[in-house]
């Protein structure tokens, strides 16, 4: 047996295990071996994680990059962050595969042409490997019908992700249901931003009348129960319809609950939680100077201890399938001059309306996670591994990412032995994305990722990217690995 | 002291006690005092109640009539029973005031015309007492913020029902925080009903192709979750809004625990359920010759015992508040030569999409749950008035009615004594509705009101309507008795 | 007609209702008419109640008075309150019946002697009308099957309570099962001080380790669990004997779940709280010099006003049928010369475990509710007659107490008209029982009884006690009146 | 790199992953390289797993054997299973370990010479690996304080078991508590029978005194609020404690219910079930001529499927931490002639009381759960994995057990490929045990492991076993490797 690359005397971490001066073999790109000394034939690169713990390259469901689409009709563009810039980040943060959004535009636009305007946007431009979910903003006959089964099949992309809430992107719980009723058929695993739209626009109204319009009433106008009714709500469609769901980037505690209520029921409910849930809380959004627009996100940020240690809990206790960024990169000072959100609104401190919502966060999230998680004694390395790599490549069919083992693509991420490790304080100007603040500056790192492998070749090393623009490949998916529909209904009707 | 009349050593029931060998006097119209051995003047009216039940006139407060409206496009007047009809049958089942629904049926339509359209209509028609609660179908700044202000303080109109299903009338998210929103500041009560309409849509429409347009499959289309998604959905409306709320004819189990939830947590919801889910279950809708028909309602008959049986336990545990007929009084052969629903689509069996939701009930609603409740032992004579004559009568500040003792209205139901009382299964022969069926057809019933007294007069006894169209009042109401806002807020925003 | 005494023009107040302006006639000390404008013979004694309200008697079914026992060995005669000195403080707080214990003292005795003891203890003493229950510390087969039938039949004693705790007194969950076997049967109800006593001594003698013996230690060595575990467990065994019970003085949120949980599902589960849960915290066993061991109780206060207010939620949303005062009268100054708890152990601060467990109250209890519940808004008049005479005389079977109207005992507490009434603080001088504080010293009240009548005879007027001693009659009960057992079981096995 | 055995080309199953056409190295007894194609040098013995699921080694860690003590005091020596036929039963099953248990006998007796004595039965007589917990009858100051650190430290046994019922073995919740107080601070791990003993022997008493003692009646005994009300109570007592307990052998949905909501509140609570609770129900101890005495365990099989659901539902949503057999191997023939409880009482059909409790299984537990549970679809290989070994091993900490990987002990089950293996349904003869019936007999098995090693030598080979007597080894164990206390406490006090 033959290598191109050995790593030498990690310790290697999968979802339920841990292999101490574990050596990793890889040929081709692939993991071809594991186990201690292995023989190294001449030429071999062989890495040093002595000490140090391996983890599987991230994997990032979550990514908007590129995103054609606006979320706020007048502020078009905002997504900053294109592949080139959004995926060198990723790998300077430990993450190898990246799921970004080809969104839905045009409400009469079939899905064919939105898959292949993304892949020109992407090809070539990408450090690591991506795949694309579909956000559908109007699923018409012809989309469910026709564009689903191309989308699965000619395209290999097996997740769609709908809105509850957004005016451009929002869906009638009619529509939703006749997405679930395709995605059932298809095994299509569908996403789901829950937020309940009209409380919100009531809210939003309601608060301007007030002049209550500052970033942090953005909190005040989505309290948690605008999210758990969402979450309630999309969880009976789904129940009725018995098909698999991903409710995305849960905030709080009373949406946690009704995940894992289903789930104690065996539904085939699945949660996302971000890091911004686990690090950060409404206060944030109240600094300064417009300064709290920078963490403007929806759900937002929480007010209350409670929903946060709910979040860590639902991580804890299973609750969480996976563990994402939202990585949604809108730089605070836009390109017109002001900031997000404060030119609108005759008032000095803007509109929070108008501030995009979502924070940057691809490179940050796997650091955040093993110093805030893992070096704190909050998860063991197990759980780190399986929310942020191998629960997200079994629930999105990407089979040969998301762990360490012979026959997995050899996507590692290795960390530095903690003695070499000297902390430091983040700052924004230590990250490799477009955008122009990071919502966890001054936060403490304990590690971060020393070596960034993809498929056997190093494109991280020691703080510097070192991978080519253009190495990444889009990744054709299969069919979601974790349990799909019981075939149980609520009704005489099936499907 | 002196009376006009006097009811005799009858067994007395207030929603909390028992007064064995009580007399009832009555002067004017009111209770002026109640206690053994009342001295009757020359010429009073005695009523001998000995050995038998008195219980305070029934309440009914969702009952249908006269109205103008159409739940179904294409078939107007569905209401078949008018004031007159519809009064006499309430006051030959013990029923001595009725609220009625004024509908507002255009959509630009203020609700002062509508409110005197309904007085024209009812105005010296009725039987027994009644007021309107007003049904608002598009909530407009107008109608919230100067019609709800004039009904309540001109008109004696302090509820409102809101529907989220049914296309003609359902009201967005929104809206309803629309009208909550006002609601809450002028202390009107909010009567909703909760059924999810994208998914009943949805399965019609799904049923229709595969030809599962059968009478039962009503029910197919809306199963128990349809109910309580939206259930849990307008409690957190509610619960945002700090408004009160009663939940309209819940007929499952999980409503049923969503409503308990929300008590438990002293949130002002209540709850009502109506006799068809006490006694009913879905087969009814499955018998032949479109007879199945006659049994459709909205929410459904159930299926499942599990369901019927927490229906009885919310009565019992004080889940409900009240008990109501929803009357919804609708031939079943329709005017035009057809039964109800049967004439649309080419098929044997109709469509139920085109059966008129509803069932008559306003006659049987007491004695169902006399006979089915109390004389079987299922629950106590106190539970019976609280649920069927004072809560109804708290809720929506009926203050004179609902109860015996000084100083209420001289509104009795006098029941046979047990031994007196032959027990007979009913037919819809002996009801005084204007309706072509019962859906109760067959019921044993061990006991029937003997006398019925509004304000001292007896209307109903031993079978006869002795009352007079046209005697029954108008009644303004004012606010709810029962605990109202909680002052607790879920963000910073106030109202 | 014709009366002994009318009282005029009261607020009178039914579980359910309220009468404005309402005489209420009386006739050999039972209500025999209610209404306006009574007509008074002469000679009639007539009792100004206008502007006021009038509520039943208060009826406290918790009450410690002239015990023999001995909660703690070398502390024995520990209850300083007898018959008189206790009803004097009853009826001078709007009291008109107390439940006393007749408690089982020495294990091999049979109860017979116990009840004939309690009677000579009680007759003649009693300012208010009395009953007994019976504590049962060693439930012999001689007791469960000989004794018990016998005291509900010739004694009138229908109810027995257990202790899960106290060495002296507490029982084996076989022990009870031998209670409810037998109680069922017969129709008594059975209830239980509920707390796991073997947690209480393990934490004691741990805390004695670390000397931690500050009185308000003894709270740290019964946490809330320790009642929840035990009502949790005390429920399951009388689910399994399908047997009523009440709970007595449920002091948490997590007990209190359980309680309601248990009445969602319409098992025969009873809970009563106690002033003390309402309106005090576990600082008050903070006090310095001592002075804490005034307000140890067990269940102790709770810590955390999330219990207290889960007891406020508890009372609103009818989880607890009674509110009882638990009067359990030891003197802070005992006659050793020393102060409670304080003369054991050689440390300064004394040593909890010999504190006597429960505070006086029986005077207290009615105002403390009234003024801090009905006048501050929290609860409803109706509620307040409800669990403070209604429910306990039902639950009882006090067949008639507990209630105004005809038939029932003239049983009344009338209330200062609001305007006339001077709030001030409470000291212990103020109070008439024989205890040498109140832990509700310095409480603001803002009402208080004005008369207080027992079957139409004025016993407290103005502050003062005008009753006589040994006017309280025994009164003999029959079965409870509230909802029993529900003949399902769990098993094969049934009795 | 140079192996002493290679498996070729497996489907290898960890708890988290799949690896396809996988070769697993092994030298000295240990895994030393997974991967493809792996070089075997000459001499090396290669064993084909081509086609087959390739999983850990069983780790079964509830396995009684050569016990000394007796459940039942005049039935010694009831377990008829010692070291080398419960061992040899074990491999033939694809278990690889064993945690069989050394029991104090003697309520006086130190825990040192208890160990020696197991140490002495097991000695040269196990064709697996094993290792011991020590059940705990009387935990006294010194057992708790002295030999508890020793067990831990001098002969590497970090758990205990307790009995809350049982007469000889039974503990109160004080000594409960003094062993979790111990436990917490030594890292013990405290396995529980939950069961109310005196809810069992109330019971037991009734039914007989009706005559109801047939087998199926010891079912009628211990209804699922038996293991429920003591499930609750000893996770409370963990819950004051903080420390980590197990709930072994959990049979019902309710116990099931407290478990799943003490791990969402993140309580280190830990769960097992069993085969039998899985595959059998109550109806098996109903069969005829005291047939059903054979399938008597506790807690009993349920009568409900419900409660088999709950069951299944809580292996798949993670409730159940461990699946074991709980293999109690009586002889259904007693040694004296007489069927299991048959010769007790006069009556013809025995007393269930005089049934040993508990069932084989040692040899079936992993065929059930591959066949019934993966090859049915019920759950996936990695679930398979997960309850069978890796949470086993961890959860006890035996390092190198439990996975597949480099560094863990070479324990493998090999499975047959699918297409090879011809199903057939089970008698007692197929087994290796000492016992003379199985209560799975007749059920059909759709696999079998081929072959079972044990540190990389085959001990059992195509329905043979080909190891020796002797060859496993006593394991040492650490401390748990998942989490433990959280350091939450409920009062004041701290150990």
């Amino acid at each position: 047996m033959d290598f191109d690359v050995i790593v030498r005397n990690g310790t290697v971490v999968t979802a339920s295990d841990i292999w101490e001066c574990c050596d990793i073999g890889i040929k081709d790109g692939t993991i071809t071996a594991v186990g201690p000394r292995l023989i190294a034939a001449a030429g071999v690169q062989e890495i040093d994680a002595e000490g140090a713990y391996v983890t599987p390259g991230g994997v990032d469901t979550h990514v908007h990059l590129s995103q054609l689409d606006g979320l706020i009709p007048d502020l078009p563009n905002y997504v900053a962050d294109t592949y080139d810039t959004g995926t060198r980040s990723a790998v300077a943060g430990g993450t190898t595969t990246v799921i970004t959004f080809a969104s839905q535009m045009k409400k009469d636009e079939s899905l064919v042409p939105v898959i292949e305007e993304y892949h020109k946007l992407a090809k070539g431009q990408s450090y690591c490997d991506y795949a694309f979910h579909v956000i559908v903003t109007n699923p018409t006959e012809h989309i469910v019908e026709h564009d689903f089964p191309k989308m699965v099949e000619e395209y290999g992309i097996t997740s769609v992700k709908l809105y509850m809430t957004y005016k451009p992107m929002k869906l009638r719980d009619y529509q939703i249901l006749d997405v679930m009723y395709s995605a059932r058929k298809l095994g299509i695993t569908t996403m789901v931003h829950a937020e309940n739209a009209d409380i919100i626009d009531w809210m939003t109204e309601h608060l301007e009348k007030k002049l209550m319009t500052n970033p942090h009433h953005h909190g005040t106008s989505r309290p948690p129960i605008v999210e758990s009714e969402a979450t309630n709500r999309v969880i009976s469609l789904a129940e009725l319809m018995d098909t698999p769901i991903l409710l995305v980037h849960v905030s709080s505690g009373h949406a946690t609950k009704h995940i894992r209520d289903a789930q104690t029921r065996l539904l085939p409910i699945y949660g996302e939680t971000c890091p911004q849930y686990l690090f950060l809380l409404a206060d944030s959004m109240r600094k300064g100077d417009f300064e709290g627009a920078k963490c403007v996100c929806s759900p937002p940020l929480r007010e209350n201890k409670v929903d946060q240690d709910a979040i860590w809990a639902g991580i804890k206790n299973g609750t969480f399938t996976t563990f994402s960024s939202d990585h949604a990169p809108t730089k605070w000072a836009h390109p017109n001059g002001k900031q997000r959100g404060l030119q609108h609104g005759n008032l000095p401190y803007g509109k929070f309306r108008y501030i995009p919502n979502g924070l940057p966060g691809v490179e940050t999230r796997l650091p955040l996670l093993f110093s805030g998680g893992v070096l704190s004694g909050r998860i063991t390395p197990q759980k780190f591994v399986e929310v942020t790599a191998t629960n997200p490549a079994k629930l999105y069919g990407l089979k040969k990412k998301g762990a360490i083992g012979p026959g997995f693509d050899a996507d590692l991420t290795i960390w530095y032995p903690q003695e070499m490790f000297e902390p430091f304080k983040l700052t924004n100007e230590m990250l490799h994305h477009a955008i122009d603040y990071t919502p966890f500056e001054g936060i403490e790192f304990k590690n971060w990722p020393r070596y960034t492998i993809i498929r056997g070749k190093v494109v991280f090393s020691h703080g510097q990217v070192v991978g080519q623009m253009g190495y990444g490949q889009f990744i054709r998916r299969g069919k979601s690995l974790l349990p799909g529909p019981r075939d149980v209904w609520l009704s005489e009707w099936r499907p």
